[in-house]
């Protein structure tokens, strides 16, 4: 957004123009671009796993997690975001490497968060001191406010994307982070979550034994169901593109006990795609970040084409059409703001021409 | 509702009472009854599974599938409700049976229901052309205005509990009935249901993949999910209590993309209880039917003791406090009118003083 | 619902038969009638003001409040439904009769009421304690257990039609009622209700300010304005009919805190239909009552005629085509159970061809 | 957000952090004040109505509303965002003027708008083709995507508050603009607005009138009422305060059809306070400017203290403390983003000491 002069102003307009400005008040008419006809403010990016991964990896021989900060996290910083650590403007994406019997402490905040594993195995999270059990392909939440730290006891690292709604919060003013003890939780490994052993069945719902949550704002408002595990998202999958004709099928992850997205901010799917498939280009308003789990093949988004493979990572902006065409068979997980840009009444969304 | 009259009545008043009833009318100082002080409609009533059972198997002799009517069904008939074949104002219940190598033609209908299968072992019913397996302990959903049909190719009767909101839909005189064809659907039984392979993991929902619905009022409003399997039921309760200090479970049937009750008119559920545990004497606005599906114990509702064992079922009366207590391991199914009665904003519940 | 037996039937049949009627069972094969193809439980019917207006008048003479009852009411009974005293299967219409300078005392009940005023002028009703001014064409609601007494001061009777949905929670078996004390309530008349003063303007909700309820269940779900003015469901009615081409208009009285009807169980609107006008004809899952204000035409209902005036109300059964032709500009009220057939998934409609 | 780097770092994090900003990744662990403990974002901030009518009045003599934009506005740009012309993170706040016999061409946006009066009369503004008045103390709505020009036929100008979510709308990146026709539109104005004439009564809902719209995304999901008139809100506020013991009353202008608030970014409110009442501090998440529509006194946001009189406006930041006392009788109009702090899951409230 810039402003503009007119040659033509003469001295009186100088003089209000000034005091315009002193007095913390800007002329509409001198502002361009406020309002651009179409949204307009990223461009598509792509992240290569290769890359990613080298130097998640190398980040794990030289960075303790305790040196300088809780976590080992490199996030995805868009070069359209003018330095700001964000994938979009409402979307944080990230790669997250925890080493062979590194912890992570405890701590929180109103941002809320989810991991897509991408390798490794037998990492725990506790999630508000629920053991959370991660292998590849597990979608695990972390919802707003809610206590988390991750432990490895495992002899190999393990490396998984992290997305929230950070960037969304902090333009909404709204983040509030707290640190947890310095001492790790005490805690035996189970068989499974109380998470999952009370809302892991389709359609049963426990009655009077809701899960602890912080209390806090924010806490309780999100799924109960804190794992998503890849043998069933698989298994639907599977059983969808068993219907003659159908040569894609997608699984959005929900909340079982109210239908809703998995977060009030957050949409998260997988999309499996045959052999050959090519998508329709489609847009809409708000923007994406799409994961390759696995298979391979080529994505045009606003015009500019990605080949990718397992592990990399590309920004749909709002409004760009996303087309996708599967060189091999693959899976993509995205995750999206969908859900806050349909209650902000700005959802619209059409099917485009291919785009080449 | 009887109305009375008075002695000191004098000749005007005889008339006038006679001009209204030759208009349709009634005055309302003469009508006694009309509003109790809280709901007095129903006693308490118990059906034995002993007898239902013999008398099902017999009518499984003596009568066949098409001698009479589409089904073999024995309905409670509540002797409080003179002579309609309802368990409650709002509620029907029944047993139903199904001999070997026997088929009940496709027919649909309005008011929705359910199967909780109680003996036998591999009948299919047919929902809207989706073939569901039915075994003991499962709950099978054949909501408002879904064709379906029942196939047993086994060897073995099998007997099952159904349950209906017909008494309620009829007197909303909403009532709506169609035969299907008289030659059965064709179809080679698969693995599972289309109904499970696309809604059968809690928290995935299909994107853009909607089962078929007959596109008839009613026949899209529920449970994309047919069939909630016992051992994940069974699971669900045997994991709650695990937690320390419980002493019965309940869960909740629901439909797994709304996270609401089954069907907008019921509601069903299933409660564990440990041997020796007593509940809380607990009344609600509504009426309900409960079927002991496995262990044994008492139950005190509205004052009446009934002994229960396995099959054994019972209306508990809207308003009557119910009390359980287990003398073995039990599972109770329930099923009752709670959503309508809260969708009319009649909701009411509290818990009284044990029984005795 | 009628049974029927068969010739052919054996003795061990008979034997069959008598232990299940010892059992408390019915047969399903042996009830007739249970499951109709369509709605069919009335016939249309239609009672007159002159003789409603008569006979409201004569017990006003001969019987005092205090005499048989709490209120001088006459009910719609309707031939079809056995000597009950209701309208239709879900709806309570009647005339309540209010003579000068008296008193109906307090009571309540779950059952809901609404009062739409035909003739008299300057009753008070009071609604937890509210005092509601009674006036011509308004409309005035007694929600699910709110306490009310109404209060003539003045010289000259009212006659309003009351509204209920008692059949309807009497089939649920959730009546609750209670009388109030026999003193009435001490009140100085003010200029308006506290109802009005706080939501009588559209699209202004008091914060902070919420109305007094008993707080009974069902006492607080209900729309918190409870006068509907006839000058200003006249005003809007004619601006509706101000759009060139437009014949008839509809407003529906709602909840103007949550937009939805103004009992969870009852719909009320008002249709105005210019001289000459034919509305189509439509059928609808549910029962109506249609009270005609002002102005005169005819509806065929269900293939029957009715010619009316002012004062007179008729029944348009669950499903039977409606068609209103106005002889002259008229006004007809309208009271039906559409909130509850539709939250019981049951809601379908449709438009016939011309009944004739 | 700055970063920070560690003296003891080698030279291999060196290249490590190099070729993660070739990679367009950031460590998380040198991001600093990325999680503030609580919202920080934004220091108070107040506007001086003296100050604001000089200004828009020397714009009114300077700058046609041809010659540097459609529209002359003079936005609030809080000093803490960075020359961003924004009141807050979310809200734009400004103050439009509209010269005698001036015209603003029409435009539509997503962004969402609505127009507080604070000066002049008999503006009309054209919403999709209805005709709005405009006089003090009305709030007038332009919801997302609806066409809209403003038309001054009167011989005075006519100041009024701009309230916006462009702010937001622009983080999601979700701006839609477009340029209306340059011919005005014409029209006859009425006595009233289309919008009025059918949603001007509380409680009563046209049946089959929808209003207008673009049929553009978002365009529908608004208030049909479009204009909210003094002298409504000020009966309201009468009324509220003349309950024994009440000291302030607040109106929330809401969507007369859902209940819910005019926008679903926006919420609106008036606020009024007797002489000499202090409101308690309350604190809550999310930000809002206040408009003084009239009276005077002062008011303590995050510990900062503001005197005020008719026409000031001020922001209160996400989290700050906001405090009010009214010198004399005060109307305080509020606007805020609570509805998507709601929907986002992050609403949070509390009381906390008086701030001095």
């Amino acid at each position: 957004m810039t402003t503009r002069r007119f040659a033509a102003d003469d001295e009186k307009l100088d003089d209000l123009y000034a005091d315009l400005a002193t007095a913390d008040l800007q002329p509409l008419w001198l502002l361009q671009g406020l309002l651009p006809a179409v949204p307009d403010g990223l461009s598509p990016h792509l992240w290569r796993w290769k890359e990613l991964r080298e130097l998640a990896s190398r980040a794990g021989d030289l960075v303790t997690i305790d040196r300088g900060g809780d976590r080992r996290v490199l996030s995805l910083a868009h070069p359209d975001l003018g330095g700001l650590p964000f994938a979009t403007h409402t979307l944080w994406g990230a790669v997250q490497f925890l080493g062979a019997h590194e912890r992570a402490p405890a701590h929180r905040h109103s941002p809320a968060a989810l991991r897509f594993v991408l390798e490794g195995s037998g990492v725990w999270t506790l999630v508000n001191g629920d053991p959370v059990r991660m292998d590849p392909g597990d979608l695990v939440l972390t919802p707003s406010y809610s206590w988390h730290e991750h432990n490895n006891p495992g002899d190999e690292p393990m490396i998984w994307f992290d997305g929230l709604d950070l960037p969304l919060v902090r333009n909404l003013d709204a983040i509030f982070f707290e640190q947890g003890p310095d001492v790790p939780s005490a805690h035996v490994p189970v068989s499974g979550s109380h998470s999952e052993q009370h809302y892991g069945s389709a359609g049963l719902a426990p009655v009077g034994a809701a899960l602890p949550t912080t209390g806090e704002p924010g806490s309780g408002i999100h799924s109960p169901l804190l794992a998503y595990r890849w043998a069933e998202t698989d298994a639907r999958l599977t059983a969808m593109l068993e219907v003659p004709g159908r040569e894609s099928a997608t699984v959005r992850y929900v909340d079982p006990v109210s239908g809703r997205d998995i977060m009030p901010t957050l949409r998260a799917e997988m999309h499996r795609l045959r052999a050959g498939h090519r998508t329709p280009a489609v847009r809409t308003v708000g923007s994406a970040i799409w994961v390759v789990y696995q298979g391979s093949g080529q994505t045009v988004v606003g015009g500019q084409r990605f080949e990718w493979g397992p592990g990399d990572m590309f920004v749909a902006p709002s409004w760009a059409p996303v087309e996708h065409r599967a060189t091999e068979p693959a899976d993509l997980f995205m995750l999206s703001d969908a859900p806050l840009i349909a209650a902000a009444g700005l959802h619209r969304t059409e099917v485009v021409n291919a785009q080449g």
